[in-house]
């Protein structure tokens, strides 16, 4: 299991249905040491520019030196942003936040793997740069990938490069929207004295784990729906409970992101104890365990089973789940959610 | 604006960002006479077959004439079902539910494509279907598509086609997951004695409304969020309004998907209202009309300014709201929903 020491376990990016794995027991053995990120293409013909800093590219730290957080990520300690606007003396380039999709090649959308194909530099979590066709990130000058830190040094670094005048693609699995980055780099541009309009900044949306995991289950989101994290790494568990009792006494499908940790056991034991007091002991849920992925796994069940299987291999930081409505039902091996239309036809 | 009159006019299929649009008021104008479905590339000689009917190809009906329901299709009178399995003697074709995305050639994905480059037959709506590249549609042996109709009669005659031994691919914008075709494609099957297994069932996820204007917005989702339909065609209202009171008090970002037409004003009317008694009037609202599409429309403005934008151009049913949390805030004509990362980053 990859141990990218994401300090938002939650991340889309780096937890969901097809997406590389984020394991948040890891945050707390995490060390900086550990976290260096790797730049290749890196060519001083290339192109590539980096304002704040006279650092060289080395395969062990930031290309944009002015990053002050690119050591250590973990979740604990707080973090100073490194440069801001005054430090750049380019003309910005463009930041374009790109989501992946599932998490290979073919889930893509056209316009994802345009703007990959335009940008002078990838950032990204190691495993997503991975699932980047090679001929799309062989046309970049420069790649910056971080193995072992997380997204907030990441998302700080392609912010540093595009003010240095590069125009760079933040990558993630899913969509930039969806437990992401696109927020992050907003607060972070912010933070910095800059703009989103300075950078030209661009959402590039990608398939989400819902809609991935939906689609290995049949049609189980069909009406209403929302999406909770069990991750109580930036969200309180008293709110995120209160937000499970809301939707699980009204007629959502619930997708449940961040299902499981070994550090979060008793959130996914809360969260099922909650669904049961609303809903019954035989409400189909589906469990999808990397979509998309040599190790997928698609498991039907109902909501009486679904405490155990906390325990095993399928449900893990990789795993979405989907609890289906009170008129979900499973035909065929597959979860249906009437969407309503047996009470206007006849078929 | 176009007139589609598919009863579920909160089909994500025709209503979502970047979507064909489809207007519930013409429900109650449509008339069979309009509703013949158009077959193209049709040749005799392209292995076209359609099992469980004589009727040769035409323009205005159904290449498996077994589909009876194919004539009208409005919401009001209940249909029956035609051909059923024993109809069919041919040895099953594919059937595979695809999601366009946004609605431009650019928002698919590969595996989109391909999946409809695989197909002999392509069905859909006429507007989705133009908005397939010529290149793929050319492949097919057949493009059957409804102008004018609903997609039970469409969903049907999918089936009846991939019953008739065609790989047939149904396609709409958005996901398939998402108010749209995935379930009623699977109820279809099953109400026809056919399983989902005998067509080799399969759904290609696509980029969701949600998504695809959330890109628009800047960073409005990334935390948890619901996603709920005004249209109170296959939901009841009081359902609905339940919904919307027990997510609006949590703090959930609500997407609203087909807020508004004109025989719905009160939906729209009655929906900001109950937003109002949970949220503060300042609270962000994002609103994207034909996300990606040559009209595209977006706006940022708040709850209080909602309600009396409704008899505005910008809000129709192929417009999405996006309804910030309490956290959300609007900087540089973006809307960022914060992920939390701020309490425990200092930058």
């Amino acid at each position: 299991m990859s141990t990218d020491t994401n300090p938002d376990a939650d991340d889309e990016s780096t937890s969901k249905c097809g997406a590389p794995t984020s394991d948040a027991d890891t945050e707390a053995s995490s060390s900086g040491s550990k976290c260096g990120g790797s730049s290749s293409n890196a060519d001083d013909s290339s192109g590539s520019k980096c304002g704040a800093s006279s650092s060289s590219s080395s395969s062990s730290s930031s290309k944009c030196g002015a990053s002050s957080s690119s050591d250590d990520d973990s979740g604990s300690n707080e973090k100073e942003v490194g440069a801001t606007i005054e430090d750049f003396d380019a003309e910005p380039g463009q930041l374009i936040a790109v989501g992946l999709g599932p998490g290979h090649p073919e889930g893509m959308t056209e316009r994802a793997k345009d703007a990959l194909l335009e940008a002078d530099h990838i950032v990204g979590y190691t495993t997503y740069i991975e699932l980047i066709p090679d001929e799309i990130t062989e046309q970049a000058d420069d790649i910056y990938d971080t193995p072992m830190c997380g997204e907030v040094s990441r998302t700080e670094e392609s912010i540093d490069r595009a003010l240095a005048g590069n125009d760079v693609a933040i990558v993630g699995s899913g969509d930039p929207n969806v437990y992401a980055l696109a927020g992050l780099a907003l607060e972070i541009l912010e933070s910095k004295g800059a703009t989103a309009t300075m950078v030209d900044f661009e959402v590039v949306p990608g398939v989400p784990a819902a809609q991935s995991c939906a689609a290995r289950l049949g049609a189980p989101l069909v009406n209403d729906t929302v999406s909770i994290s069990l991750s109580d790494h930036l969200v309180p568990m008293p709110e995120i409970e209160s937000r499970l009792h809301s939707v699980a006494k009204e007629n959502f499908t619930i997708t449940i992101y961040n299902p499981w940790s070994r550090k979060r056991r008793e959130n996914f034991e809360k969260a099922c104890e909650i669904l049961l007091t609303h809903r019954d002991p035989d409400t189909p849920v589906g469990i999808v365990h990397g979509a998309g992925r040599e190790d997928e796994q698609v498991l039907i069940t109902d909501l009486a089973e679904l405490e155990e299987l906390g325990e095993s291999e399928i449900i893990d930081m990789t795993t979405t789940i989907v609890v289906g409505t009170e008129d979900t039902y499973v035909w065929d091996d597959r979860m249906v959610t009437p969407r309503g239309y047996e009470t206007k036809y006849d078929y």
